[in-house]
């Protein structure tokens, strides 16, 4: 037994989120872009392949370039262009497709003014979520965007782009629905000022729940490869569509407390949290019957504490391996740099 | 400029607050232990030498083996024993005098069944933090664990070992010190049933903030090398005393809501955050006038979201850095997986 903490992948599991992600977005005649922010893995990248993938979006432009020395030619880092980051644009090669975010008209003229090959310019929108974009209502500030991209030499319009981030405030499929179709609503009016430009969207809890996505041409949501904890809570995924856990070594049992320490902490699981409750999770135990009193209840930084109903208590051993639900798998994964399957195959991670 | 976010340590600060450290504790003849997961460096690990440090701390066996294969040879591993990794205790050199903690008589069995190297254990006790040890006033079960060392063929006792973790919900000085002060009180009537064995305490904390430290015998705080927003807020220090601090660039402002988006996100600074008036703060930036105003106010993936006063907002250009003050350096260092100085130098990191 490995006796330290350790990440695991459902490769089947893998393989069944993407399928049916990329069902979905075929049957709508929509172009499946998924995000590899959350896996950042090459052989998890091929799986996407297996489904027809060809486009795909990234979070860094160090991530594009995982991917590019992978053969991955048409990529999108949906991330606000940095100005100062102009020549690390140019180090990827031509043969890929290379697109980004941009915000401002300032930023296209100052990113044109230094590149040295073509790039492709999403406008990113913000769809009420408060995080980064123009807002969906001022058309004037997009066009002048739009204007400046077209002024300019290097970059082209790649069409829109919008992250409905807000949907992680949502714990029901309903939720969900309310949230990401007030944001289809406002897209579609967009979409009737400019109707040449694509349309890209795509959260995971929207992509998991919508059937129907309106005006949208593009989705790329990246977590529900994986999903996690959170997603389940959000709405967007049963428990058995989790494709990773974690196994923890149980260290000591507290019986008066009904708490058990697990090796497995901050800088294995990440501090992201969902509230539940009134109480703060960490991680989700992986039992036949899940239970509410039962969760990962805080983490420093090796140490874990699981809070335990008795009856799960009485059932865990000291020196025996605990399996946990991330709660934020994109993180965990980031944290562990490496995947394993139940057969003994390692699968990579940017960061190993 | 340097366009993405980098870690930066001023070596100056670190060795002053060592020095500090090492005063203290040598005024009240203690040993000073110092916990060397913070830093997780070989090359700050050197620095203590200068304080005349021989004895150190750390939170996993992959740590110990990484300072004992630099010289290292009297470490103590303040996490509570796995039963499962014997034989990775085994493979740190018997040269290096290993210690580590145990809570339960089973585990000082088991450990002993399977060992074949000496170990030194401390008994952890815990000072009403709740996270792991036996509780303070149980002296029939220190006892048991106790004759269970008494009674193994390759464990001898270190002494205990007491972590007040508790002293992290503290918001002033004052606060600190009653917290400690009754974890020492504790302590006390503890050393007068066993006077002979050793007696570890340390949290950052309670190790600034005290001057007398009574019955204890060594401290083992480790954070204080590089201090960060979150010991501002509890009172352990002041804001010049914090030895890193990040740079994120600036990527786009948006002026109706007087925040700033940079590349920083969780990836880079982890989700650890301090509560200040009901806001989460991720960092504080570096300014001149500090405002509790300007604060990171999310953090995504790889996005930073700093909320703004109307004057800093003003003073922020898009294309420039900002320099922010980790909430929690331990897990920022984690992530960035190596430090960088002023001047060049570029210093190791156990992740990197």
């Amino acid at each position: 037994m490995y006796p330290f903490p350790k990440l695991f992948i459902d490769p089947d599991q893998v393989r069944s989120n993407i399928s049916d992600m990329a069902t979905k977005a075929s049957k709508s005649s929509i172009e499946f872009r998924p995000h590899f922010k959350t896996h950042q893995s090459k052989a998890i990248g091929k799986m996407f392949r297996e489904f027809g993938v060809k486009g795909i979006t990234v979070s860094s432009i160090k991530m594009a370039k995982y991917f590019s020395d992978d053969g991955w030619d048409d990529i999108t880092i949906a991330f606000p262009a940095n100005v100062l980051a102009s020549s690390y644009f140019d180090s990827i090669s031509e043969n890929c497709e290379l697109k980004t975010l941009v915000i401002s008209k300032e930023v296209v003229e100052r990113l044109d003014s230094t590149l040295t090959r073509p790039i492709g310019l999403y406008v990113e929108i913000d769809p009420d979520y408060g995080r980064s974009g123009i807002p969906i209502g001022d058309v004037d500030s997009i066009r002048s965007v739009l204007d400046a991209i077209d002024r300019s030499a290097h970059c082209y319009p790649a069409g829109f782009y919008c992250h409905a981030g807000h949907t992680y405030k949502a714990r029901s499929k309903e939720e969900v629905t309310e949230i990401a179709t007030r944001a289809l609503e406002k897209l579609s009016t967009l979409k009737t000022v400019f109707p040449d430009l694509p349309l890209c969207f795509g959260d995971t809890p929207s992509c998991s729940v919508l059937d129907d996505f309106g005006p949208v041409d593009q989705i790329s949501p990246g977590n529900f490869v994986f999903y996690d904890w959170m997603q389940v809570r959000i709405g967007s995924c049963s428990p058995n569509e989790i494709a990773v856990y974690m196994e923890c070594p149980i260290i000591e049992k507290f019986p008066d407390r009904k708490q058990v320490l697990i090796h497995g902490g901050a800088v294995h699981f990440s501090k992201d949290s969902v509230n539940i409750d009134g109480n703060l999770s960490y991680g989700e135990p992986m039992l036949k019957h899940l239970s509410e009193e039962t969760y990962v209840k805080s983490l420093s930084q090796e140490h874990g504490i699981v809070q335990c109903s008795p009856a799960v208590f009485d059932q865990l051993n000291v020196g025996e391996i605990i399996q946990i639900f991330p709660i934020h798998s994109c993180l965990t994964a980031d944290l562990m740099r490496e995947y394993h399957t139940k057969d003994g195959k390692v699968l990579d991670h940017m960061n190993g």
